[in-house]
């Protein structure tokens, strides 16, 4: 057996700290035969509130990820073997300009979704899984999605802008983009929150229910969106606003493994490498990030 | 409804990176009419045995608190709207001279303690404890403290200093300051200090009680004095004496919400900014700080 | 003799490393009587193309001006003994919307303008000059700029922007708010920015000018704007544009130092506290506010 | 009592944060008579695959375990009053050649052998184990190895090198130089190394086990091997390959503390100085150093 | 005029911070026609005695070149519009095998001396020069060799290894690969290393003559090795030897200048990313990546 | 020949980055007899006025004297072949009490002063130099003092502390231990200063005259005193106090080596290690101990 058309550098011949920087040093593709799975990145961070940086936070993940091994011990699988994964690239944004970027993000995913190819985004701050679920939705439209994340993201307006990262969630849920979206992880949720939550139908097991053994039930299809702010600052230190008192590591994998059926996508955002001296929040996203491609080869239900 | 008199920097109009960088932008006020609870420093870092720096800690918690947000899911209150907060400054010190500094801290504190305001102290070492006992004492006699620490800060004297850091809670003790004092998170204890804990009636969980589910019952009146170094490295680096094994985040959040009565007044010691290159421990300061002024609105009993 | 109506903290009582972090720890007020000169904050840092960040340098220049001496060994002066110096706070801002901001800055300006105080401006990017400029131009309108940079700053537009970082000169000559405008430490000018130098008569000493010895006659009324990656980036690291091979710190205050005349007002831009870890960076844009400060005494000519 | 023969210095006369950096600041000697235990350097890191710097391992020790306090409160004993502790130095080492720093481990711990004294070594990377089993197992041969570690090291080669840091316990087991191989802490089993693990009937809890409740019991005489990204990242950042999902501090603690009988030996390997920059992880090696020395003094069974 | 066939990704569709990181963000490409220039990285580290770390210098620049502009101003010309340069990616080497890693250089280098593109190769120890050297001496066997170092690397030996870091430019002497050899910044000579020296007919610039105004004359053909510690370390930090008292950036970019007639290839060595936090040092390697390239197009002579 | 009584660890057998950390990994010996010069720490920093740290600069001196080369190129001798060097370690200190390490700082010279030996200090805080000279005094008296600092120390007390950091040379002029001091890099006198310079006939080079081409002579006997801060931060970042606008790395080499005749000791001071991330000042001030130390082998008068 020869294996998939497009498969990572040998690191017999090419030691795993050589070469290009794309992910797990996958080839950089943009043609799609051929193609299972596809990372790419979003690289904006304007609807960001306080701090920025989250544009270069594709480039961590990749640098990182050079360290990712492709066999996973639970699948009893070798992704990279098994799945011909590429490096998408970026797509084409608009710093300064989130709405031009929205359009932009739609246009650049479209390739994707067409030719069926698995796609998993590397952010950017958390707006652009609005625009994603957009590109997505008709394909799938009756998906839930699992929301990990500190903060609800629900406001209908933060500091008068209705596409700031803190409101993807809202807009998706008005579009009725998905049919179901179970938050993890909260932990800051203001009385307007809570109300949005309420007139969405939204789930939400913040951080105490957590603590109190709540444990949500995921079935396919899913959407898996993490923002690695939901994780506690001691396991990723490198987001742009910090939230302690969040989730470990092993909480977000063993949700990731505990989904039933099917997942049809992902992204992991809100990366700041900036924030990130030792790279070991962007090594964590390049984990989520495999685990995520992982299941598409192993649906559970 | 026009809320309290001093309110915090409209974040609509001064967005929350800009503005002098007081606690939560609160306004910096040195008179006290009006004022329900002050934020004060007290620089200081003498009595520190090993590394110093906390001298640094007011500014630093002063600089991350910039990005705490002023509603509590778990009360479901603003704190900002339902209590006129201020920054009262830092009291002044003498940097070489405990003893001189303690007698400056006990007259800082007179006003506020006249004024009947709810004061937080940020440190500075943890010797600033004894000095704040002194002022409060006469208020509130029969009071509770709860102090989490990796160290028992019992030390009868430490290298030839009764005033060290690693002594005040021999001091408050001895001179009968508090009715009851429990210790969570200790993990260095000595045998001079185990018997000192039997002398002055020390309730003491150290992490192995806390390990195997042992937790206290605290009733208010309660003085709170957190040692940033109780928590676990991961969750607090920024300290000068950190102790691996310590308690995480949620477990110091979690031992507030769970105080009946009354909480008194409080302080957040120990962070040393040097050692916290991402303010990470800056931020967990701030959190527990306005965790802190919520008990002032909260009491559970 | 008292001495001015505003002075910082004393730091026989209050040490250095203590108090709220104003500049120099002067008293931060709004109202402008008794001022003769005023340090405030334009937190603004989207007209950026490539890193952001800058708008937590107001902050960090405050923070590490405690430090700086009052005493000017040169002039022989005390500065804060013999001005009257506030820190005025941050000007509103709305990150995200350059054009509104220039409005912001402008409005915000007008009462130092018509209060005749000395306005020196801690950046931000190097597009908020422009509005400043607007700002005072009526008052001075035939004086020079000095210019302190790595970049001409010149771009007639810039990624599609006019109102990028890199095109404030370009608006400012062309509106005449300057008689003259005077360029040190520039190394990157494309074809584009000489012909718009030659275009708006612009003086530069790029380089390889300055280290072939030349230098510039600059005679007041002179507004001097220090763009810090003018510096060499072994002198100010913390930027969000390093361009290797630049100007040493000394440059710098000897070209504020013989300056002939009157200086009318100053800024120091492109503070990037993120790429600052030891704030060594915010002090030496510390430093340059004082030297910008003390020239307001010591007219030269 | 005048306690044993070699004393680290007296933080009554010497303060902790002074004098030349040996392990705990006890004496530096060659000499082994009167000696209980010896703590040694095996600064090598050839046999590493991805990033180096675990050559730098035992300076980073010995400078970390200035703060080590000699009080054990769990076995209620001063080790350095009740064992005659130095610091051997470090072993001679052949960068880049593997085979013949092998040779130069076993020879340099013949005479601690011979002596009877209990050897800690501090790495290097994880080879060393291999030459430090072979040269200790005539002794002890029936002994069990605990083995902490994020990576089984089982591979029977690696990028064609039978001696990585990935193979050394494949050729322990080979050679028969233990009884039994315990694992704890695994995240990163490939198929092949589940082969190997079976081949050689080693015992493994990885980490889904762990979390599950899985518990070893391990009786004495037993080595301790501790490769510190057994840990999760975020307790111990400071090693050459973080693998995120691992043990906390106090589970590696609490598995020395429950071990039955006997320990003969151990090691602390992988730290990475070079990504430690607080010295945290460095700091927890040490502690794990003192807390196999303590179990010299304490048999559990 | 549409200019070369490779050229960069264009900064008005994906800005600056966005994309695959190959330097400048120019094309990945292993075929040569059509190509003038191929940057490519030797990520090599085994012949380092001290410290390694300089095989991530490759990804460490190209993530750095991402914002070098391709205008040069003395040149007065845009390097990717007068130039097909490609980024060729890393060749093969075996970590740990520096014998097998010299026959790897040469033979990966012999397509690109065949289709007789210019050559800049990204370090890697310094090491790699001597296969370079060896790969391209016979196309160009009269030609000059610039070295920009701290050290001279003439030893015949070092720590018992012909193949350190410390040796290639003995054995490029002995093998005659180049006519003659000009060494600038030079600060650490041993009598051994001068009597090399003059062995091999070696001009030397050493820091006591630079200081006194000596200055190299240099004619083409010039292959220009720069060892970044050549720099003193506060402009180039990221070194693995750091050695204080040398040159400045400037110093080097006017001896590129300087050089008459043609130069036909060059490398950047000794980046130690680890030591390079803000990747200012990774910056002036991608600038002098960039004026070799330039000197391609401006012969001065 | 078989060399000096007391020489290092052999670098072709222990590597240099093994082995104690000793200054550069001479023996630890407070035996005296067959010593030439010994090097020994004063770990005090309490009176210092803002930042401390300086109680860990001995420590990291001796780490990054690891990688010092014994040749010395300017005089052509190899320092530890020719003198018999030892580490004399750290004398004892009492933090939080400056007149009693003063005593334990002359009672703890008395030994080698007696022994007639070198005697080169790591600092500490510049308090310590009067202490030193306090001791060395009596052998010397007519010497001159070469003292390079960015601040003169000349107060006749500071914030009310006649023995602060700021003092110790009017102490020391005060006490006729010195017959000349000459100070060079200075750049903030204030009037006090400057008339405390005139009182004692200091001779001052402030930075405006050695910019503008003043040079010391000096002429032996000579004891040199170097804080660190003298230098400019770009070179020196890792100091409590740095100043901008200072000397370079070779500025003060070339000093050292001008001197005229004979150094009879030395002292390198304020190294902040918690400010020296990358150990570049660490290493400087390695750098400058071992000029010191060749200086004892060349009288260049």
């Amino acid at each position: 057996m020869t294996g998939p058309p497009y498969k990572p550098l040998d690191a017999q011949v090419i030691p795993r700290f050589a070469g290009i920087r794309t992910y797990m040093r996958a080839p950089h593709v943009t043609a799609l035969v051929g193609v299972d799975a596809a990372i790419y990145g979003i690289p904006f961070d304007t609807a960001t509130s306080y701090r920025t940086g989250a544009r270069f936070g594709p480039e961590a993940i990749r640098s990182a990820s050079a360290l990712i091994r492709p066999y996973h011990p639970v699948h009893d699988v070798n992704v990279v073997e098994a799945l011909s994964i590429v490096d998408y690239g970026d797509l084409p944004v608009s710093p300064g300009d989130t709405e031009r970027t929205y359009a932009q993000v739609e246009e650049g995913l479209a390739p994707l979704v067409a030719a069926d190819v698995f796609p998993i985004a590397l952010g950017g701050d958390h707006s652009i899984t609005y625009p994603i679920m957009r590109a997505i939705a008709d394909k799938h439209r009756a998906f839930t999605i699992l929301h990990i994340d500190a903060h609800g993201d629900l406001y209908d307006e933060f500091e008068g802008d209705r596409f700031s990262h803190a409101c993807p969630f809202a807009r998706i849920m008005e579009e009725r983009l998905a049919a179901r979206l179970v938050q993890v992880g909260i932990r800051t949720r203001t009385a307007h929150q809570r109300a949005q939550a309420e007139r969405f139908g939204v789930e939400t097991i913040d951080m105490r229910a957590w603590d109190a053994g709540a444990r949500p039930r995921i079935v396919g299809p899913v959407y898996v969106t993490i923002d690695l702010d939901g994780l506690d600052p001691s396991c990723a230190p490198g987001v742009s606003h910090p939230e302690p008192g969040g989730l470990v590591t092993r909480d977000v994998v063993s949700l990731i493994h505990a989904i039933e059926g099917t997942v049809v996508g992902g992204d992991v955002v809100e990366l700041n490498p900036a924030r990130d001296p030792l790279s070991l929040t962007a090594f964590v996203a390049a984990k989520f990030v495999k685990e995520l491609a992982s299941r598409m080869l192993s649906p559970r239900s």
